[in-house]
């Protein structure tokens, strides 16, 4: 995080916050009503007719949703807002100390008819926990610090955690030129530059090692762990390796009517099987860390009176377990030839992303862990098996990771929910693990 | 047919053919240099880089192929081309006979990117048929015709088999009101009248199961039974019932990875479950009349990373046996429920076509084969899987179809081809059998 400012939201107007008692650290707990309502006040960015959130980078509500946080922002720690090259949004709670800053903060854009609690839960429970600190005026050793990223969700622009992985140098200026939005061909850089951002910048301001003393993101679970288990927190740790395979199928397109089965060639039947295999693999190994999905199957040329010639799937593999994951791509590898020499359908198969799992850092989960037990909460220790920005702050920083439960394991839905209750017990958990790492990194 | 004109092509000169001397019937025989070059200057009416033809329903080349046609004809015959209110091309080789007309022919349009023989060879075979008992002076007791039928292919109207379903009453103005070309959005109606047709006058134009003697179509076999066998020419016994279901399967598209495997409502492999299940119901028949297709098949989202909730697809089934179909669907009935339980996949399926076989009729069938014998060729007997105008002329006179070989059973497809010899051996037969008719029919 480069020292120089990128201000583009200024304080509209400073409150008169009262200097409250000072308490006993144990004692310091979070404002339910205040969040709750906060949830809601984000939420009317981009809400829809279902009841979902269209709150997509760059859109209206992306930047009405920045506004609204930023004043926030500055209203709270009386502080301004830095918006960096990228344009994620940060804030700090600063007394002067001169230690590096412990950071919490996710995202607030959304997907498509998404919910009002991924990522958006996590910046407002960041603020929370800041504004509960600064208004408990308790003695920390670290400055303090918010951050809501940009674009963590894919987006029209096809360029995930975009904000994490540019301010730590993942992505580059120049892997940013050609993105354009799928709807209105905006550069995702003149996108950038309309929020705040400026991507010329970028490379002379990455975020450095000695800059951050840790990270911790707050996210809802997404999967069902749990809900099903009855438990409030867990510990995240890691977050999986994606691997993803496209898979060209090549067999003939021929006559419906005249082409006898025998002399078939079809890429769809190829593909069916090849898709059920991968299931098959997976779910036999009966692990709550390990999943495989097709979820692209397109289908040529896609007419009822025409046997399919060819056959696009990408086949996903989700695991942070390298063996484990050789071991899936052998069997699968073995399904894939089967269904090839049976049906005479060639096949062609292009690795297209091989993403290593990421652990969370030792330290910081045990920081969460002491400050869970000193809520007398318990809590589970899960494997992350969706992606998150706190993936690319681990090279950078210490990194923890904090779940509450998705209500029906539901997310990237208007359905999706998570319950107050929980959302309170994870913000008193990390005023508790911010308190235990204040006091023992330095 | 209407005795009212549709003249829209007129005679561009007469050629002076020479008047043969009579022929003994066995030894009239078909003119082999002059098929292959007709079939040569057809298929230069849309010939495409890759070597295939594309010559849709109202394209530039449709309008060409169908003046040089209608010249070919006018000249050969000393007649004029009639265009019906459909613009079907028809011509007429009569010396004032009473009896009703023998017609042959088919179509003379292509699918996109097809071959040079599907519907092309049919009519220009009939034309050689015609001329050579013309040419022969055989004394006929019936007048003799020749058509070839609009859009018998599937075209961007998304009409197939148009001419020959309108003209027989199936197809009404009516149900041509709403179709429109899928790129231009010229109304099927307005193209028809550039091509010389007048849907207005299609109710009051009808064919009458009174006008014609019979009906006989030479087409490729598009399958691999005549190739295989070694034989050149087949009897077509009766055209396949087709019977198609949309399926709509609505499982849960949920994130592809914090849902674990078992938590999956998995609306693709719900679709690849029962796209097996169909080919193996269908393949444990082991007939060589029956097949079943999904050529359709749609997944949502269609994202790499979201497990898809929605597949559409069509499954189609072709066969005669109206026993052997219900057998069919209810075994298919059983795949499909079994899917949707073991996976908790909605299914809701809809009939889109239900269409009977059509026998061949029996008489023209034994013509056809006396016609074979007399040439000393062996020949087989084969079902069409295949739709062809054939199946809408049975109901309105006795109708035959007669199979040449396909290379590879390829069709649809610039790799398309018969050999020539097969060809001059099926108009050898059409010549015989129209002998053979017109001394059996009245």
């Amino acid at each position: 995080m480069s020292d120089e400012p990128f201000f583009r939201f200024q304080e509209t107007k400073v409150l008169n916050l009262e200097i409250p008692e000072k308490k006993e650290k144990t004692n310091i707990r979070v404002n339910a009503a205040r969040i709750s309502e906060r949830l809601n006040q984000l939420a009317a960015f981009g809400l829809n007719a279902e009841g979902g959130i269209d709150r997509s980078f760059g859109s209206d509500q992306d930047i009405r949703a920045r506004k609204w946080l930023s004043q926030l922002w500055t209203h709270v720690f009386e502080a301004p807002v830095k918006i960096d090259p990228i344009a994620n949004l940060w804030v700090r709670y600063d007394k002067g100390q001169t230690l590096k800053p412990i950071v919490l903060g996710s995202h607030h854009d959304a997907v498509a008819n998404g919910g009002k609690f991924d990522g958006a839960m996590g910046v407002l429970l960041a603020t929370e926990v800041l504004q509960t600190l600064k208004e408990a005026g308790y003695p920390l050793r670290h400055p303090l610090m918010a951050v809501s990223f940009s674009a963590e969700e894919p987006n029209p622009y096809n360029i995930s955690t975009l904000g994490s992985r540019s301010i730590t140098g993942v992505l580059t200026k120049e892997d940013l030129q050609s993105a354009v939005h799928g709807k209105t061909n905006e550069k995702i850089t003149e996108t950038i530059h309309r929020l705040g951002g400026d991507v010329d910048q970028l490379a002379s301001h990455l975020l450095q090692s000695d800059e951050l003393a840790a990270f911790i993101e707050c996210h809802i679970e997404q999967g069902r762990n749990l809900i099903d288990s009855g438990k409030s927190l867990a510990v995240v740790s890691g977050i999986t390796g994606i691997y993803r395979e496209k898979l060209t199928l090549s067999g003939e397109a021929n006559h419906a009517g005249t082409t006898l089965m025998p002399d078939r060639h079809d890429a769809l039947l190829a593909g069916a099987e090849i898709s059920l295999g991968l299931e098959e693999i997976v779910t036999d190994l009966n692990r709550n860390d390990v999943v495989a999905t097709v979820g692209h199957f397109d289908v040529y040329p896609d007419s009822a009176n025409i046997i399919p010639g060819k056959v696009e799937l990408i086949a996903e593999i989700r695991t942070s377990d390298r063996n484990v994951l050789q071991g899936i791509i052998q069997a699968f590898s073995t399904v894939i030839d089967q269904a090839s020499k049976k049906r005479q359908v060639g096949v062609q198969r292009d690795v297209i992303l091989d993403q290593n799992g990421v652990p969370m850092d030792a330290h910081v989960q045990e920081a969460l862990r002491q400050a869970i037990e000193t809520l007398s909460e318990s809590y589970l220790t899960l494997p992350s098996l969706a992606g998150h920005d706190s993936a690319h702050m681990a090279p950078i920083t210490p990194t923890g990771m904090l779940f509450v439960p998705s209500i029906n394991g539901k997310s990237h839905c208007p359905d999706e929910e998570t319950k107050i209750d929980d959302i309170v017990k994870a913000g008193n958990a990390l005023v508790q693990a911010v308190i235990v790492l204040d006091k023992e990194l330095n």
